[in-house]
């Protein structure tokens, strides 16, 4: 699969419909807009001035110095102790020179490789990424409800992430397979995730032993020894710290055996104002950027130049009972300014598609189309969440999943420059039909008309007498035809044998010894 | 009712809580925003570079020079011949000269003059007003489903454009009253606006008598004498250009009335690409940006100075079956273009709010939220059809009215400055909760949560037991309630027992006469 980047966007047309009925025919019914690398080519929105944004960046160095956050984990105390914090008890104060130092070796960019070379993405820069929804400890589809997840419902999340081009990566397990013991769940979920897809994944910060694991996981999959794999990042992690201003012990033996080893580390403050942050805007955003700073020279103190992603999580709540609220106003802002800071830090940015309702209806998808604009407008890089999610993150819907599929590839054809060459212009077919004439049957219409504009997976645009006969269908309906028609389209990818049986073979000795402690 | 600008947004919380509270209270169970003007802080977003503008400039006065418009009418084709146009039979050409002269006298910004001087509203510059859906042949809701317009729903909609706050003006008719007669619709309907509503309001240019009765019931409306009326301008018309390159009879018409009469013309072609008009983006803009242009010398004609505004229709089709599509990503760099175009003029920029969906679903949602993401980030100044419309503007629906609403709400409340003062900054706060503690019952957080959050009007929080023991409803069933609830809480603003009599004589006396002619 050739990937087709911005730059290519406006060349010829017969290359790009050959290109796209080739998919369309490799995938049976179901159809997709083909890989690219999506490319923001206008200046990130910002809501705060240069100003503004010193103001916040000082109010966190000033938390750090003068309130700091608590390590639960001994060994990192140490470390930030002598790297020149200051330590009483759990409490951990760094001086602004820390965090300067972190922001001077971090890096800008690198590149986070996959066991296929082409699905490798670059982080950082005016790139963007989209993964599946992480985490959710259920899943639904409209044929068979809401259920716990499971492991064969895991698989299909797989399946889809590799079927889908505008999936670029994946996040934790778009659905919690808890079927399988905690003990030994990530060796089982993390073998098919190096095996059903071929695409960069994600290791669970949960304790020395499970993302030791994953390390390893990715080392053997990409079929390279440990000195490549810390030469070349082939996992990440999702850092959360314990908002307020606390990082606990599974968190804090993530970033140590990532860092230490080169690999990715993402942290993101799970920052809601009103309960885990301060009920103001500008007061969650704060808190959110010390902790990530926070987090930040923590990485840079286990190892200098350690990949590092600025995540943010910040939004409101409903105030009037305290739960989640997602896509709203306050996050889209909080999206932008987070973009703001990750840019004055030089660092790469991460953010989330969100949505905190029940049903695949208006409201998800109002939420969904919100967060979208605020992480385009604020510059995301690595947009996690970005298919499936539902409920604040409780379910992973199928039916969401393909609809959000269908989002991201209106974004990705909205960030596609417009061409304005002379072809383009058409004035020699405004010629041709002349006023009052009609351009459906001219030259350049026929010319262009089967892959002029971007179709959709789910929109319907029949009118109402049509739409109404055909049993008035609606989004989530089609939807759910969809996620079957792509599931049905799933081709796994090869895997050298050498390096399916070393997969295996590790996996069955860390099951045999016990696989990792499930008390923390 | 006061309103609160945009740098008002900083003010201390305890007045805006007031504020709120006092309109909850008279709502009843009905609450909104405040009424705010919108302002955009931030500049517009560019997909095209300035030389590629002044590409799409060249071409479009090209256009105009090479292969001109059609103009039907012949008073028209006279004027344009005497100010410097070529015309053979219908045919004009318009040398760039009468272009270029035209901007010159266009105003760049005008008050927009209504009958309530609290309602009158700045046109142009960075501010950004709302209209509901115009001109849909049905209407519909969940009880009685899809109908006919009609003068009972009509009604119904000018008292919900009347109660809601971010609904600034009327546009066309939100829904057409087909039983009213055709030769005398305008006199009962433009009363009702007038009577009904005390914000500005809109004329159809069908025809000289029509929009003579229009400006004549502004006047008579404003209790003001002609001569205040031509200072004032009190009336706006849509022109929509017959795309491609040409303008019928009635429309002309408008457009000589008005202008005379210094009113607000707002030209707006409808430039479907790949049908009205070439099926690339950026022949569309051209064609759509040489329509706009014609128009605007038109105005310009009958009356340099006369209030004008930059329309912009440009959508693309669905090429399996010809049908419109809104909403999509070509929409939206459309929306972004024309408002590159429109500042380039220096001219106020018209957009719309828009999709093409059946049903009041995710589908209708997310086209909605990218019509508003592309509009706002492109910089509209008057917002056509921001509430209300369905089906490609078939429908007037009363659910989709209120969801619209409510995004435009999230819109304004996502435009309000971030405060980022020091009490906002939440440092203290977060001294007194510390690591691992809890923002909810904190000092800082309390003296804040009733108002520190946008509160949606259809959005459901509550978690999926809560929720689907309230029976799952979705997002169009708590639409469906919120109408009803804003419907009750309508209030008649008071007119004049003068100016009422007045504008019944009116309406009688033009009755008597047989009203405006019903063939053209």
């Amino acid at each position: 699969m050739t990937e087709l980047s911005a730059a290519e966007g406006a060349r010829p047309r017969e290359h790009r419909r050959r290109a796209h009925n080739n998919r369309a025919a490799a995938g049976g019914g179901f159809t997709q807009s083909p890989r690219r690398t999506i490319t923001r080519n206008f200046p990130a929105m910002q809501i705060v001035s240069a100003d503004q944004l010193e103001t916040l960046h000082l109010a966190s160095l000033k938390v750090l110095e003068e309130i700091g956050m608590d390590f639960l984990l001994p060994e990192a105390r140490e470390r930030l102790k002598a790297a020149g914090a200051e330590v009483t008890g759990e409490r951990v104060r760094m001086p602004r020179q820390m965090v300067e130092k972190a922001l001077s070796t971090a890096p800008q960019r690198f590149t986070f490789h996959a066991r296929n070379p082409e699905n490798s993405i670059e982080v950082g820069g005016n790139q963007m990424f989209f993964g599946p929804v992480s985490s959710a400890p259920n899943c639904s589809d409209l044929d068979h409800g809401r259920r716990s997840g499971n492991h064969a419902d895991y698989r299909k999340f797989l399946k889809l992430v590799q079927t889908f081009n505008c999936m670029r990566f994946l996040g934790g397990y778009p659905v919690e397979p808890i079927d399988l013991h905690p003990s030994i769940r990530h060796l089982e979920a993390l073998r098919d995730a190096a095996t059903l897809t071929d695409k960069p994944f994600h290791g669970y910060s949960l304790g020395r032993e499970r993302i030791c694991d994953a390390i390893e996981i990715a080392r053997i999959a990409r079929g390279i020894d440990r000195e490549t794999l810390e030469r070349e990042p082939s996992l990440f992690t999702i850092v959360n710290t314990n908002s307020p201003l606390k990082l606990d012990n599974p968190m804090l033996q993530g970033i140590i055996e990532m860092s230490s080893a080169n690999q990715i580390v993402c942290v993101t403050p799970f920052t809601l104002a009103g309960a885990m942050a301060p009920v103001t805007m500008a007061g969650a955003i704060v808190q959110q950027n010390a902790e990530a700073l926070a987090g930040l020279v923590m990485t840079q103190t286990v190892r200098a130049g350690a990949p590092f992603i600025y995540g943010g999580f910040t939004s409101n709540v409903d105030m009037k009972s305290g739960a989640p609220a997602f896509g709203t106003p306050e996050y889209m802002k909080s999206c932008i300014v987070g973009g703001q800071l990750a840019r004055r830090y030089n660092l790469p940015y991460r953010t989330s598609n969100t949505c905190a309702a029940n049903a695949v209806d208006a409201q998800a998808a109002y939420e969904s189309v919100f967060s979208l604009w605020g992480l385009t407008m604020g510059g995301g890089n690595m947009i996690m969440h970005g298919a499936g999610w539902m409920e604040g993150g409780l379910v992973a819907s199928f039916e969401k999943f393909v609809l959000d599929c269908d989002l991201i590839q209106m974004v990705m054809e909205f960030l596609q420059p417009l061409d304005t060459g002379s072809d383009a212009l058409g004035i020699d077919a405004m010629r041709e039909v002349g006023p009052g004439g009609h351009f459906f049957g001219c030259a350049h219409t026929l010319a262009r008309y089967s892959d002029a504009f971007y179709a959709p997976m789910i929109s319907d645009w029949r009118n109402y007498q049509q739409w109404e006969a055909a049993g008035a269908p609606e989004a989530k309906h089609k939807a759910n035809r969809v996620w079957k028609e792509a599931l049905a389209a799933y081709e796994q990818p090869p895997m050298d044998a050498a390096i399916s049986e070393e997969l295996d073979a590790f996996v069955a000795r860390r099951k045999e010894e016990g696989g990792a402690p499930t008390d923390f």
